[in-house]
């Protein structure tokens, strides 16, 4: 397996050592090879080095400190606006202002977003995706300046690691993939899946310090509840009203 | 560069050589490598190679003879579902059947699928990307018996190709890249972006086949109808709804 996918993990830490400008030109060109829709590039990366910008997106990621401490913040958007303003201006009529052109923004800005994790991680940096960006978009839209057309999707920062962190458990692969269709789980297969997760000594520490009786009610009660994913919902389909891409 | 992103490229074309399974498993485990949401793992891969079930694709492809003659035909789905099944099993109550969950998954799922494309070139497969995925998601469900809580949303075909096929083009790094925060176009920006694509041999095919003045009226008149827009967002809303993405 490639290295950088074999050796794969988030880095929350980040040392002094600024990412130099070739670098970081061939990592988001490296973006750029990634397949979109019609050869389309349907997204936009927003790289984010100083202190002041930094400084405004950390609320915006619930004030995770790699926002301000890691060199290098992109931003990756879901983003027709470009591609419309070229079609208006040859005296074409974009219809990109719906539902499926958001989806498609999105495909094309992750497919590009993994790419650029990859490349960077080739060249000894580390990285790590910030969920945040599709909870707080609205405020993510204020401080970037995007225009109707761009919502921001996923944050990746990144910068030379300070310290190693250990790789991170994953579910057997016989969990993820179903061979021909899809095969419905049940209650034996879920518990062969999950056991390994749930008998991590990190598993262990995490019971006792939440004062629950499984992982999954950490999940359930404190880390993702069902009135968040309400909220940010309510809130992220406003952002495509907003944005024009609700149009249908 | 990772060469595998310097050379990516769509075929569409491939020989009768099989994949190999411990090939296979490699790529499908290069996915699982991916960052996913709280390492949730929000995804699928349904891996189609019989005959008959890429039969049953091939419409939902709008007939494209990749799928039938592709060795491997994988669906990239969000997938709460397995996740939901794991929480009720322990009496925790999944808060997942809402929009947000469902991006969430669509991000998990293309960072997924984005390393399985890019382990599958390093063994020396062609891939390509089905956009189709999303406008038929509905009839995918259907023939991938794909339940509540999953939704299909791109596929990737693979295969050891039948020939070379050459890099395309992709607008210039300053395109797509913002600085700090986003930068609005101007007219001269566009036209400067766009230049070298418009000037390519293959666009002055492309005009001459289609008997349109400029590239933007293919795209807006031929490729990508404001029409077609509205109706797979219609369908694909639909979906999101039968799918229990809706609960907001």
């Amino acid at each position: 397996m490639i290295k950088e996918f074999r050796e794969h993990r988030s880095y929350r830490k980040y040392g002094d050592r600024p990412v130099e400008e070739e670098v970081l030109r061939d990592i988001l060109s490296a973006g750029t090879r990634a397949s979109t829709c019609g050869n389309m590039q349907l997204y936009s990366m927003v790289v984010t080095r100083t202190p002041e910008v930094k400084q405004e997106l950390l609320p915006c990621h619930f004030g995770q400190p790699m926002v301000t401490q890691a060199p290098v913040v992109i931003t990756f958007c879901a983003d027709t606006h470009r591609f419309a303003a070229w079609c208006r201006q040859r005296g074409a009529e974009p219809g990109y202002d719906n539902f499926m052109w958001f989806v498609n923004g999105v495909v094309d800005a992750m497919l590009a977003a993994e790419n650029v994790a990859t490349q960077a991680e080739a060249h000894g940096l580390g990285v790590c995706f910030l969920g945040t960006t599709l909870y707080t978009a609205d405020r993510i839209i204020e401080v970037l300046h995007l225009p109707e057309g761009v919502v921001p999707v996923t944050t990746v920062v990144m910068g030379y690691p300070d310290g190693e962190v250990p790789l991170t458990d994953r579910l057997p692969l016989e969990a993820v993939v179903h061979e021909e269709r899809y095969r419905e789980y049940t209650p034996e297969s879920i518990d062969r899946f999950w056991a390994e997760k749930e008998a991590l000594p990190e598993t262990q520490r995490l019971l006792e310090e939440n004062g629950l009786p499984n992982l999954a009610r950490i999940f359930t009660e404190r880390r993702y509840t069902a009135a968040d994913g309400v909220t940010f919902s309510k809130a992220l389909l406003a952002v495509l009203e907003k944005q024009r891409f609700w149009n249908h």
